[in-house]
C-alpha cells in the first residue's frame, strides 16, 4: 500500500496546522508500518534538574503516531485521540533530542492502534514506551 | 492525616519550580484525598479548530495529580510519574478554563495511584479521564 | 433514559451468554450510569497465598463494565472491549467477596468508556482501579 | 546476563505454583530480553461465536510478562502486577493457538516493564498488544 503522504507532504501539512510544533519536530523516516520522528529538545521541554518533562515525551508520541497514521490516511486534521498510555522508564540522556519509533499495529475502517518507543540519540536505552488509538472520521478513509 | 501542604505552599512551589506553568494552574480546592485543579485555557494550548490539545489535558492532569500527592508528602521535586493513561471522550467546551477532579486511590511507601475527571467549566461532562502512578523516592517518605 | 435491560434481564442474558460466569457473578445494584457487580469469590480465583489472581480481577471488571453497557443498548453480544488499562493496588480482603462499581463515562455511538474501582466486600479501600472502551456495532444502536 | 531460571526451570516452577495454568500455557523460545509463550486454546477459552475470550488473553500475557521477569531475577513468587493495559486489535483465528511475544524494556531494582503483541499461531497480525508493569519485592533482587 502506497503512501498517502510522504515526508514531505507531512512536514509541509505540521508547517500548516501545528506552526508552534513544526520547529522542534522532524520527520527521520517514514515506512508503510513505521516511522521515526525526532524531537529537537530545548530548554522548554526540560524540568528542574535537566530531564525532559513527561507532558513534552507524551506530545513527541502523540504527533509522531498522528503522522504514521496520517502517511496512511491522509490529511484528515480530525482524527483524533482516544486513549493514551506511556510509562516513563529512563531519564533522557542530558543535552540529547529524543527519537520516537513508531510501529502501525492497526489501522481499520475506525480505529487505528499504534505503539512507540521514545529513546535518547545515541543510546537503545528506552525512555519510555507509549501506545495510543486515534479514531477515524467516517470521512477519513 | 493533616497535609504536609497546603494551598498556599502548593502554589509557593509552582512558582519556585514550574515558573512557566504558575500562571496557567491553580488549586480550586484540597482535601485529604482529593484536589480539584483549574487550567486557564489560552490561545497555546488550542488546536486548529478551538479544541483544547491533547498534550495540554495530559500536561493539567499531570500537574493536578503531582500536587495531591506533594500536598501528603511534601515538597519531594523528584516523585516521577511512571505510568499514565488518558482517555480523551469529548471535545472541551469552546472557550471555556477546564478542570481537573482529582482522586488519592493509593499512597504507599514507594507508589502512589490517583485518577482524574477533566471537565469544562460549568459542564459535569466529563472530557477525559485519567489515571497515573507515581514513584516516589526513599527518601520521599 | 431508561434502561433497555434491568437486572433480570441482564442476570438471564448471563445464564444463556456465558453460562461458566452466571453462578459466580451477580449484578448488586444497577443505575442509570452505574452498576455494581459481585463476584462470589471461589478457589479457583486464588493465588498462592489466598489472594485473588489479577485475571479474575479482570475478568470481574470485564463483565461488569459489560453488563453496564448492555443495560443501556440491549443485548448486543458483539461489543467488544478495544482497551483496558488496570492498576492493582491493594491484597484483597482474604475469604471476601469482590465488588466492582463502575460509572459509565461516555455512551458515544461508536465507543463506550467506563471506568470501575473493585473492593473486597466490607471494605473501602480499593483493591484495583480499572477503565475500559467498548467498540459498539453499528447495528448495536 | 546470563538467566537465572532456563525454559525447563520455568516449567518446573508453573506446574508447582500455577498447576491449573501448566498444561495449557508452554514456553516457546526464551532469550535475555525477550519470551515467546504459547496458550493451547481449548473451549473453556472461547467466547460465544467462537473467539479467545479477553480475560484469556489478558491470563496469557500476565503469565508470559511474569516468566519473562522470573527467567532474569528467579522464582520470586511475590512479583506482582501493578499495571497493566491491553489493546484487543483483531479476532483471533479460528481453532489456533494464541502465541506472545513479550519484551523485558526495563527491569529496574523495583520495578519491570514488559510489552507483548499476541497472534494467532501461522499469522503475523496482532491480535493484541499489551504492556505491563510488575513490582518487584525488595528481597526480589
Amino acid at each position: 500500500m502506497s503512501p498517502e503522504m510522504d515526508r514531505e507532504a507531512l512536514g509541509a501539512f505540521m508547517a500548516d496546522e501545528f506552526p508552534q510544533m513544526a520547529d522542534e519536530v522532524a520527520v527521520e523516516s517514514l515506512g508503510t508500518d513505521a516511522i521515526t520522528v525526532r524531537l529537537m529538545v530545548k530548554d522548554k521541554h526540560l524540568r528542574p534538574g535537566g530531564t525532559v518533562a513527561g507532558p513534552a515525551i507524551f506530545s513527541l508520541v502523540d504527533v509522531a503516531i498522528y503522522l504514521m497514521i496520517l502517511s496512511r490516511i491522509g490529511p484528515v486534521a480530525l482524527a483524533v485521540t482516544t486513549n493514551a498510555t506511556i510509562d516513563f522508564m529512563r531519564r533522557p540522556v542530558s543535552a540529547r533530542d529524543l527519537l520516537a519509533d513508531v510501529r502501525l499495529l492497526k489501522l481499520g475502517r475506525s480505529l487505528a492502534v499504534c505503539d512507540a518507543l521514545v529513546r535518547s540519540e545515541g543510546s537503545d536505552l528506552p525512555v519510555a514506551r507509549a501506545s495510543m488509538t486515534y479514531a477515524i472520521p467516517p470521512s477519513g478513509r
